[in-house]
C-alpha cells in the first residue's frame, strides 16, 4: 500500500535547497552525500547555475520535473518562503534540518508557527524542522548532515532507529557503525511539526525491510494515537522506546530540552504494557533489545539454559537468571534438563564438565563440543531459551565458533542469545557476529536482558493472540 | 613490614617445577615470561642439565641457593613429591599451578588434603593448586600459563585483582589490556588449601602500588575471619567483592564448580555492607567499581551535577540520578546549582544551552567550555560529584577534551566519572582515558553505577570515622 511518506523514504528525485558554493556548509555535504543515491538530483541556490556537475536551480518552482523529496539546509528565517515554495510546487515531501526554532525560545516557537501554518496549504508532508535527517543505507540515501569522519554510517540492517535526540542520533550511528550493527533506516524527528512518531512507526510497520522499530523520545506527542498505532504495530512487529524524562527532575530536563512537557512515567509504564512496547531505559538498552527482537524468535516460556565453558560466569548467569528485576535480575527460570539430555551431554563433554545446568563444558571445550552441546540442548523441551557463553580465550576453540552460533542462533529451535566476554580478539569476534545478526552481548547481564526481551515479547503475542512477522 | 607472602609476590629468586623440551608445555611457557623478570631463576626437571641458557636441576633439593618461589606445574599426582621437597628445601612460598585436585571429585580431594598435610610440616605458605598464577606487571613477573597470544596481560596499575574464577580471571586481564586499563597485581586464587582470600586483602592492603582491591569470589573460606579481615582493610582501602551464587540455583551451580558451598545471600548482603565491602554483581561491574575507587577520590554527599553536550542524555543520566535501585536508578539527588553557578554559566555557554543541572552545553560545545564549565561546577558548595558526558561526536571538541577531563578527574575538588558513548573514534578516547587513570565509562548507566560506588564509599568512611588513604 503506497504511503504519503514514502516520497521522504523511497524518493524517486531529490532537491536540497541550500547547497553553497563553500563545501564545508551543511547543504553541500549533504548533496555530496546524496550524490551516492544515483537519483535525480536538484541542487538549489539562486546564485548557482550548477553544482557538482548538477544543473543548479534558483527554486524549486523553476525545476522542470517532479520533486519527490526536498531537504531544507538555509537560516530558519529563510524557511518559511522555501518551504512555501516546496508546497507551491507540490513537493510530496521535506525534510527541514535547519534549527532554530522551538527548541531555541519563544522566538523560534513562533517561526514554527508559521511553517505549520505553511503546510496546511498543501499535501506536502514534512519531517522536522531541527532533525538530523534521513538515512536509508539499502537505498544509499545518506541526508544526515553531519560529517562521516566524525560520525560514520551503520551498515543496512533490520530495523528501524527513529531518534528525537540529535546528540543521541548521532551517537547511536557511530556506536553501531563501530560494531557492524546494521539498520534498515534511521530517521531525526527533529520539532515534529507535521510527521509524528505515531506515523513513522505505522511506515515502518509496512517496511519489508525492517523487523522491528525503535523509537528514542523526548516527547510523545498525541499519547492516545500513539498508543492506538503502538497497539495495532506490535502485533506485528517488536517496538521497542526509549522515553527519557521518568523522573520528576529528568521531565523538567525533558521539557527544558525540546520544550515540550513529558507525561508522568506511572501512565507511561502500564500504557506502554498494555500497547505491546519494550521500553527501555537508556542509550544501550534501545539498541540491545531492538537487536535481538529484530533478530530473534520470541521466547514462549520463561525457562532457560545456559551453556558456558567458563564456570563461574555461569553461575553469575545463573544468579541473573533467577533473580528478580528488584534483586537485579531479569526474572526468568532456569530450565530443568531432562534426563535424556544430560546423558547425551555426559558422552560429549569432559567427565569433570558438568550437565546440569548451567552446563559447563569447561576451558577444555572445543568447537564441536559446543556444536554438540547446543544441538542437544535445543532438543530438550523443557528449554524455552538458551543464553550461550561463546568465550575465546580457552585453547580450543576457534573462529569456527562463530559459524557454529551463527547457526544455532538462526537455525536453531529455541530463541538463542550470545555473549562473548574479553579483549581484542574477543572484540573481532564480535564484529564479525554483529555483522552476521547474530544477538551478541558483551556482558552477562546485557546477554539476560535480551533473553528477558524476547520473553516478553512472545508473552505478549500469546497475550493478544498475535504470531508477529 | 615484611609479610610470609612477600616471597611469592615479590620473590627474590624463582624456580618453576616441571619446565619441559616441550616449549608449549605449561612450564616452558611460564618459565619463559619468567625470564623478563630479571631475577634468579631455577628450572626443575630431572632429565634436563640446562634450560633456556639457565642451569637445570633435577629437584629443589639441589639447588644450592635460597629459593623464595617455586611455581609448579607437574602432573596431579606428582604434586605431593615436589611439594615435599620444596618445604624440606625451605622454599618460602609456591604457587601451585596444576589441577586435577578437589574440582575433579573425591579422588582430587584426596590428593588435595595430602598436600595440605606436607604443608603442615614446615612454614612454606601455598597458593593454589588449581591456579592461572600470579601477574606483578611493575615487577615483571608474569606467573600466568596462559599463551599471551590468547590471553593478553593488563599494564600496571593501582588495584589488585583476586580471581577464583580461572576463565574469569582470563577474561579480565584480556578485558583489561584491550582498553588499557592497568593492575598493580593479579592474583589466581585457586582452591586455596593454605592461601586464602582474606589474607591476600590483607596482604594488598599493605601493598603501596594497590589503591583499591577486587576479589572475585566463588566461596568464602571462613567467613568470620574474612569479614574481621575486610572491616579493618576497608578503613584504609576500598574492596570491592563479586561472589556469585547469590541465587539458590546459582549456589549450586557454584558448589558444582568449586566444590565448596556458597553461604546465604541475605546473610552475605549485610555483612559485606557492615565490613565496608563494595558489593558487584558481575564481571563488568568488579572492573567498574574497583576502578573508579582506586582512581577518585570518595563522594561525601549525594548531589550530583551531570555536565553533557547532548540534552537527550542529560535526560536519561538525570533518570538513573534520581530514580531508587528498585526503579532502576542509583538513588543519588540531582545539585540545585547556585545563582552564582548559574550566572556564570550563562556568561560562558551559548544563548539556547542549559544552566539548569542537567547542564546542557549543546553540540556547539567546544573544548574551552568543557573546561570553564567543569572549572566553575568545581566551585559550587551544592555540588559532591560530577557526571561528565564527554561526547566526541560534535564538531567543536578535539582531542584536547581528554586532558581536560584528566585535569578535573585528578585536580577538581570534587569526585568526577566521564561517561563516552560512541564509535572508533570514541572507543580510541576511551583508551587513551582508561591508560590515564580517568575513570572512564561507555554507558550513562555504568558511569551512573561508578559515583554511586563512590557515595557509598565516602558514605562508609564517614559512619566508621576512618579517611581511608
Amino acid at each position: 500500500m503506497p504511503s504519503d511518506l514514502d516520497p521522504i523514504f523511497k524518493p524517486k528525485s531529490i532537491a536540497v535547497i541550500g547547497v553553497s558554493r563553500n563545501p564545508n556548509k551543511i547543504g553541500s555535504i549533504l548533496f555530496k552525500y546524496l550524490t551516492e543515491s544515483g537519483l535525480p538530483l536538484y541542487p538549489i541556490n539562486p546564485h548557482l547555475e550548477e553544482f557538482m556537475g548538477y544543473k543548479a536551480y534558483p527554486s524549486v518552482l523553476e525545476v522542470p520535473e517532479e520533486i519527490d523529496l526536498a531537504i531544507i539546509s538555509v537560516p530558519a528565517k529563510a524557511v518559511p518562503q522555501v518551504l512555501e515554495d516546496c508546497v507551491k510546487k507540490g513537493v510530496k515531501g521535506v525534510v527541514i534540518i535547519s534549527s532554530g526554532f522551538g527548541e531555541t525560545g519563544p522566538e523560534g516557537k513562533k517561526l514554527e508557527e508559521k511553517l505549520k501554518e505553511i503546510i496546511k496549504k498543501g499535501k506536502t508532508r514534512v519531517l522536522g524542522p531541527n532533525t538530523l535527517g534521513i538515512y536509508i543505507p539499502s537505498r544509499k540515501i545518506d541526508g544526515i548532515f553531519t560529517l562521516r569522519e566524525r560520525s560514520p554510517r551503520p551498515p543496512a540492517g533490520m530495523f528501524a532507529y527513529i531518534s528525537q535526540s540529535g546528540a543521541a542520533g548521532v551517537a547511536f550511528m557511530d556506536y553501531a557503525a563501530h560494531y557492524g550493527i546494521g539498520i534498515s533506516a534511521f530517521v531525526g524527528l527533529g520539532n515534529k511539526i507535521d510527521v509524528t512518531e505515531a506515523e513513522l512507526m505505522e511506515y515502518f510497520a509496512e517496511d519489508e525491510e525492517t523487523k522491528a522499530i525503535a523509537l528514542y523520545l523526548e516527547s510523545i506527542k498525541d499519547g492516545k494515537r500513539f498508543l492506538e498505532v503502538a497497539k495495532r504495530v506490535t502485533k506485528k512487529k517488536p517496538v521497542v522506546v526509549l522515553k527519557g524524562g521518568r523522573t520528576k527532575r529528568g521531565a523538567v530536563a525533558a521539557a527544558l530540552h525540546t520544550g515540550s512537557l513529558a507525561g508522568s512515567d506511572a501512565v507511561i509504564e502500564g500504557a506502554f504494557k498494555q500497547a505491546g512496547i519494550i521500553r527501555a531505559y537508556d542509550e544501550e538498552e534501545i539498541i540491545d533489545f531492538t537487536k535481538v527482537l529484530a533478530y530473534s524468535k520470541p521466547m514462549f516460556g520463561p525457562n532457560v539454559a545456559i551453556v558456558t565453558s567458563g564456570g563461574g560466569y555461569g553461575v553469575i548467569a545463573t544468579d541473573y537468571i533467577e533473580s528478580t528485576p528488584e534483586k537485579k535480575g531479569v526474572g526468568l527460570k532456569m530450565a530443568e534438563l531432562t534426563e535424556e539430555t544430560k546423558q547425551k551431554l555426559r558422552e560429549i563433554l569432559v567427565p569433570y564438565a558438568s550437565v546440569k545446568n548451567p552446563i559447563d563444558m569447561t576451558a577444555d571445550v572445543t568447537d564441536e563440543q559446543y556444536d554438540k552441546t547446543l544441538e542437544i540442548v535445543n532438543e530438550d523441551p523443557n528449554v524455552d531459551g538458551i543464553l550461550c557463553l561463546a568465550l575465546f580465550q580457552t585453547p580450543f576453540v576457534s573462529e569456527k565458533l562463530v559459524d557454529i552460533v551463527e547457526k544455532w542462533c538462526k537455525h536453531g529451535k529455541k530463541p538463542m542469545v550470545v555473549v562473548s566476554i574479553g579483549g581484542t580478539y574477543t572484540q573481532k569476534m564480535i564484529k564479525e557476529m554483529e555483522q552476521r545478526h547474530v544477538p551478541i552481548y558483551p556482558s552477562i547481564w546485557r546477554g539476560a536482558k535480551a533473553l528477558r526481551v524476547l520473553y516478553d515479547r512472545g508473552r505478549y503475542l500469546k497475550k493478544v493472540g498475535a504470531e508477529g512477522e
